[in-house]
């Protein structure tokens, strides 16, 4: 794939073919006061650019996409499961201080909670534990699940899910990781992780052309 | 800026410049048993797209650019300011509680620890509060300069320093953000925060076609 500037004629003949299209290469050529000839390879990148499309006896028509839409789309085909790393889970009846030092121990910044058929339960961000750590209580002594974001308040996501719409969820509920699930007949089970990092490597790999 | 993609006879025009280059449209013909007219759009595709350069009397010669080095080059014109954050900073004397309280208060997960000058000394991650809250000590009477990442240990970054060899940094140092800074006579003043949020929103923008 490969990135390309319009000129103004191309420009000139997208519009014409907007305000009027279907229309002949004949009768774009008109307008232009050009020859057919000439237009040729500027209808044929503008085609092969995704902006036109041709029909044989019915002429050129807009595909209504604009240049950076077409870029994007090969984005917005990236998937959850081509960046998820490896879940980190902790059963809910664990202490906060056990918590904490698995959170170390993994060097993770997020925990999933998980009951006794390892479904997911909870979910538990550093700043839940640093949180919790101010407390007066000994943290040996409480549970994860006292202090837990729990469902329905968990943004979980699926292997197939995009990577750009999970992106856009971490920002807007300002969170640092998703859970990725798998449906089953007994919850959900727990089969990745996606977080900030994942994202930050999935523009360093655009950035290294290991994308497209 | 568009992606299109190459066709056989694109690729294989492409494949003659590289080997013979320079080399006149004519030539190129001549091999493809091809007229020069018809060959004419596929040029001028190659040539708009960057992949060919042409000059008078010498004829075309390869740029040695793949199509994905010529998005990523597009990727790698943006610079850290145009991502950067507002730093948070803490005076290196305050306690190790209270660096927690401003982390929360300020809602961020990196804190820049500055001396009387208000120079870069030291960050303060959530890992290292949460470390430290793991400790037998008082909050309260720990300065955050015992636990604080001092220099020659921080990696900083400048204003328009790009924004892709940062999120590289984020990866391989496995750190969650970096001070922007500006070198003055007295030490190096703080005026940014970079951090895996903002190689989201990058992401995000990409994909919702507002970067290029």
């Amino acid at each position: 794939m490969i990135p390309i500037e319009l000129n103004k004629r191309q420009e000139l003949i997208l519009q014409i073919v907007k305000d009027n299209g279907p229309i002949t290469g004949e009768s774009i050529a008109d307008r232009l006061n050009l020859t057919r000839a000439t237009l040729r390879p500027d209808l044929a990148i503008l085609t092969m650019a995704g902006y036109l499309d041709a029909r044989p006896r019915v002429g050129y028509f807009y595909t209504g996409k604009t240049g950076a839409q077409l870029l994007s789309e090969k984005i917005k085909k990236i998937q959850v499961k081509d960046y998820q790393s490896i879940p980190v889970v902790v059963d809910e009846n664990v202490s906060v201080y056990d918590a904490i030092c698995t959170m170390f121990l993994e060097d993770v910044g997020t925990l999933f909670v998980v009951n006794k058929e390892a479904n997911l339960v909870g979910v538990l961000s550093r700043k839940d534990l640093l949180r919790a750590s101010l407390g007066k209580q000994e943290l040996t002594s409480i549970p994860v699940n006292i202090i837990m974001t729990r469902m329905p308040n968990i943004t979980v996501c699926k292997r197939e899910d995009l990577l750009i719409d999970v992106a856009k969820w971490l920002i807007d509920k300002q969170i640092d990781a998703v859970p990725v699930i798998k449906e089953t007949e007994k919850g959900l089970e727990v089969v990745g992780r996606l977080t900030k990092t994942n994202m930050t490597k999935a523009l360093v790999d655009l950035g290294n052309d290991e994308m497209l």
